[in-house]
């Protein structure tokens, strides 16, 4: 019997199908929604809207809660229907009517954006932290490796040397741009949608200066309808801003599955973190690396899913953005554990030495030693001709060590890693994670 | 006879498939080639690598060729490969060998890398001026509009009053938030990868502090190898950036061809901006906000192309990011002409007033009257249950006029436009573009 | 303590890592990892890698396993590593050495790829079955609301008339051309990858062709090397072909949403298929259609995302590929689940009668009136003078009926929907499932 | 001035804007509007809407301008708003007020249509005769070099023999399944649009078939709504076929830049392929492989474009669909570019013999001997330990030839080209390209 042959009024699978997945993806929010209601509270009282009285008996009972929830003893029954209606039951059970109050001048809305926003400023946070234990490993490999030197390539060819010290370098300096762009999808979360009801706001007269201070936001989303477009929007931007640093992992791992091929083997890795195969000794294959390619590809790809999602819909709420957290939300996971395994890989790796002896890398140095000659004062287009004309003749010799003096900034030597790291520094300074902690913590002492 | 049973030798085919469009592409980047040539001669002779006179007559030369490119009197003549020998050549021919030396200590690679970041870097510029712009527009109609009411919407049913004072509002705000991730896309790109060469540095002794100051980069892309990765990096992420900007013009389009559309019949426009037809009156096609919308929607998809283009590159020069120029650099026309487009039609937009007043909105004002019946102190669910009576036995009647005592932040009596305009000159201020203008009027003037 | 400073001999992090949803994703595989051993000892036995005994026992085991599958009795054991350990396990438990056999002269990697292609193949069979319900309905609907004319839109503006005859059936034909794309996926889907072992091939005398046709394949991906590469473009074409049929759900869930909105208010749903409010009788949000328009949304940005997670890897097996059963084998069931509850919303739908008789649309007839008086004789130009000057001064009345004599194909008196069933029946018919059944049932019987 | 400050009544601007390239686009659409407006009148004709003189008249005009269009001599006027007018113009200027009946019964949209899916059936078949002919470069280097053996990999790690026999025969299979999708498009596109008017039909009593067996169509777009509804999918499921081959193409091209790299070296190219450098000898840039790569690559996020630019769409027409001429129209050339460049590269690919000869790849034979001790009887896993200790023990050695006895279908020793190649005469077969020419023909002779 198809679907809709059934009998309407009692068909389990409408409730099914729209709630989907959400009471699981509730549970990222729960945290999150119990401070958003703590700070509410705090503001409905101050407006008179609730009872000093109550407003006590709530924070205490919320704040139990919040701590259920860190202790992983918090759970959406069967019957309900999702984070909100879990911790209002939880409200009510202990203190009867005054639970309900807590949706006193909120909608549903306003609770799930003001969540979101919470969520993904927090997971934000985790994942600056994540990024910096990474450079600071990239910088430390870098150091340690500087005299590491290896063939540079463009277009897949031999160019010229370059060295670990440069490679590790690369990656860490690349993660400050990621962590800039980070900290505009920080700023785009960083501000306050509670109080914007269903996306229009309210008749109550209340607060939402004082909510966004509580709950230790940057500003307001002023106008409530724009509060509301932020749905999707956040998610949007966020995602752009771990594309980017999921883009700067997968190129390092694609890297290092060229580099461990045996045709360049230029480094390895403890048996224990490759797969290898008894009858075919040489087999390390990088799947660590394959995975973190694969999961941040994948990473890559989700603003164009939430862009998709979003299109051409008219201002106003949706039910279709209920669905953009099912992939979001568990990719700070996800990429968060990329991270790890890169630094896992990377703090063991092992790197050929003397790569550059090696005959068929003899033809790297033809460039320098042609600027060699132009700074001991020959014509460039002499010295050109007189390299060129030693590569043909078969009297070329690729110098033992090259000889650079004054090396510019940014080159094998001299890496410039301190000035790398002052810019990460800064970069992660105007994050101020600080003032949000106090807010919350303030929010959640007793 | 097919291409490849001909004579390989007398190939015009290969150079015409590899050259492409490039020539096309390099005008966009002309002056700032001269710009960065000017740096560049600067820094060579302060190094010794270059005479003091020969740095005379190529600055100089270099500023006529400027002034030239600027009065549109500069192209690629027909055999020159691209801009960068377009300008060698018009140098040799005025100046002789010396015209040569502004290639010393430099290659192709960073000169186009640092041509396609001060093009970028002046766009957003640009843009960022652009949608300044539309900003005041949609502040000052939402201003003007603030008392127009009209119908709400959540999942594109009638829900509560709001007002084209929000409405304009909204979007005004949403382009704070755009501007804010323009600002980190700004960032990564105003770093100067002069003097990576291919990608590997070189041995010259060049001074790469001294032409970031002087091409008023905030800092250098310091590790050679990411100055090199940069390339599609910083493609990408201004177009992400542009895609935001993008999204909310589409989203705009999107509302305002549903509010012209003859069911809704909130707006309308005169004559000259929508497409008629003499037998069907009501037709008023917004053909304007179609093609901003799809102009918009094909920008949002720019950031995958991009990554698609360059996912599993490993690290190192390709010659496939030569082709990202292609549908990026002409982005930026298309975007700011929508942002024009979009601002001569809401200029000229006609609001219909008292809209509330059709009896098919009356409900609108249920969820006000249940809030203004708690304010009074009716509890709740006994307020909800008196206006659902009312609804039910047929005794409701919409409320004339909402009076909203101390109407929230961002609410239809309380918009924030100041509010949102302080967040917009902030959002702004952070560019600090005028110390740019300084740096590259400095290199420009005689 | 960071993961990378643990002791890497003793590490789960990895294999947690590595492992990932693996396990859950071979769950859809195992009925079709049976099916592809079945056919491969067969195989085996007849070159003479397998002796009949063994062969016959296999197969009885084989077969039990099946049926505990079917019935869901069958689960992967925690220590278990993948669907193929735990098939081999049990057959070994129950008899012996011989249970290892299954695995001669085959690699894991070529067993993922019968796997997959099986499970695809089947997949698209119950899909296919699943539209040609939908279509049906729509056909059924069609005829149903021939008679129930309304405003047809361009550029979202009145235009002129259509009806829900056409609407219906403008869908119903919609997925005619979405099965054939599926058909395209089916034939690229239905190739046998078995016996390319790792992707190279192997020494063993194997007879490929067999497999084929015990596995009911219409041919074999025979170059073992593309075999191997089908993997990940197998998944990408099929997913063209989801995001194809996905496209026609959302677009006619847009429509819904649209129509049912207060202004268009075309049509209407039971309240128990729609989500109301009680103090605002006119909210009926169309939950399930905003839902079905997600999740198809999502459903095509797929492609895109395969393609991201594959572009620019070598040719030869990656791990990567691991990951691209997470989205793509739980989207059929998605994309079943949009079908039916697309079915279940049109099959209760109300729909208005009399649109057109509202004063607002009568200028959707004037396009037709000119036509009627050009069939009349009057040159096109004065037909068109006349029926505007008739607009313009007033005594332009909308005709009651329209009289349309010889309506031509596909209009709306004029529907073709035996014709159009004629294309679904010859789209479907190519299929061809029921060869594949024979050959399956043919390898499960006793 | 902004340019919302001008005076509307004069603005050029909307007008640059809402046409943008839409002209340049309409000249490919030139010479198939003549072959539909040629079909269309034949039909007015028989249905009695057009005298008999007139349509001879008109015949014999519009063959004139399509042997323009052939020879080149073919514009759109300054002022001519697209190709519509301008050849209703010609006819006008030649034919006075009978020119302008080409028009009858038909509007600017569904001849819109059926000039796109003219256009997409040429551009396809073209597509697929330049794919043949790769095809057969393909298979004709697999077997001129199928006994060049070189390491299969896996996980970018050497794993088995592979050849270059296997390499081509893959490719060249792997264009079968594309041509396979392309049928798919093809047939979508393959249906006759004329007819639909706006999109609602109309009130002529038009011959729909007529026009359809006249073009060549295999039927019709029956459905009028459907019809409409098909601009913008048919685009769709074009590019989404095009991807396909692009991926092929790809794929392809990023295996010769790593075989081309010094590491590998296993291929070379005549230096008129190649960008070299005169003092680097071992520079041989891949520049073409990697612009394939790279247009192939922007080519795959085509269809994730078009659907970005078309999501959530109501039905009927909207401007928006304008746009997508610009990216799909010139995709074709583009990819039959990179097929004939990538035809003229592997043409004169040069492939290094007796590659496994390297001392480093003598591994790779393991596996085919375990087997091969396997197939003399001796028990798998005491095979297997036999030669895991020849490895660890340092006596293994690396047979000189591998004998392998029926080596089976797809395997090095048995490419079954052959049987491939018939694989592709069928996908080709089914086009059924000569109906359509002598349709086409039919129409166009004098």
């Amino acid at each position: 019997m198809k679907l809709w042959q059934k009998d309407i009024q009692a068909l389990k699978e409408v409730e099914v199908f729209t709630v989907g997945k959400d009471r699981e993806m509730d549970m990222y929010l729960a945290p999150f929604d119990v401070i958003g209601s703590l700070a509410h509270i705090q503001m409905l009282e101050s407006v008179g809207l609730l009872p000093k009285d109550d407003l006590k008996k709530l924070q205490s009972a919320l704040k139990e809660i919040y701590r259920d929830i860190q202790a992983g003893n918090f759970k959406l029954d069967a019957q309900v229907e999702d984070i909100h209606s879990q911790v209002e039951l939880l409200l009510t059970q202990k203190l009867g009517d005054a639970g309900k109050k807590i949706h006193s001048a909120r909608s549903r809305n306003d609770q799930v954006l003001v969540d979101i926003k919470l969520f993904l400023r927090s997971e934000i946070e985790l994942l600056v932290k994540s990024i910096f234990s990474l450079f600071e490993l990239l910088q430390a490999q870098s150091e340690k490796y500087k005299n590491h030197l290896y063939p540079g390539y463009t277009h897949l060819q031999l160019a010229m040397p370059s060295s670990f010290g440069l490679w590790f370098g690369a990656y860490a300096e690349s993660l400050v741009d990621d962590v800039t762009t980070l900290k505009a999808a920080f700023d785009v979360v960083n501000r306050n949608p509670l109080g914007s009801a269903a996306g229009y706001g309210s008749s109550f007269p209340i607060n939402r200066r004082m909510t966004t201070e509580l709950l230790g936001f940057a500003s307001l989303n002023y106008n409530v309808v724009y509060a509301q477009m932020g749905r999707g929007k956040a998610e949007r931007i966020v995602a752009q801003a771990l594309a980017n640093v999921a883009d700067t992992l997968a190129r390092l791992s694609m890297d290092m599955t060229l580099y461990l091929n045996q045709n360049f083997s230029f480094v390895s890795f403890p048996a224990e973190l490759t797969t290898g195969s008894s009858i075919m000794p040489h087999k390390k294959n990088p799947d660590v690396f394959e995975l973190i390619r694969s999961y941040c590809n994948r990473i890559k790809a989700l603003p164009n899913e939430i862009s998709m999602m979003t299109t051409n819909l008219p201002s106003g709420y949706h039910r279709d953005l209920q669905l953009l957290k099912e992939h979001l939300f568990p990719a700070f996971k996800t990429l968060k554990d990329c991270i790890d395994m890169a630094g896992l890989m990377l703090s063991h790796i092992e790197i050929k030495e003397d790569l550059l002896k090696d005959e068929k890398y003899k033809y790297l140095f033809t460039v320098d030693l042609v600027n060699q000659l132009v700074m001991q004062g020959v014509p460039f287009r002499d010295a050109y001709v007189q390299v060129g004309r030693s590569v043909e003749d078969g009297t070329y010799q690729a110098p033992e060590q090259l000889e650079v003096k004054n090396p510019h900034e940014g080159s094998i030597y001299n890496l410039c890693n301190a000035e790398i790291r002052e810019l990460m520094e800064q970069a992660i300074a105007v994050f101020e994670f600080e003032k949000i902690h106090q807010a919350i913590n303030k929010l959640l002492q007793d």
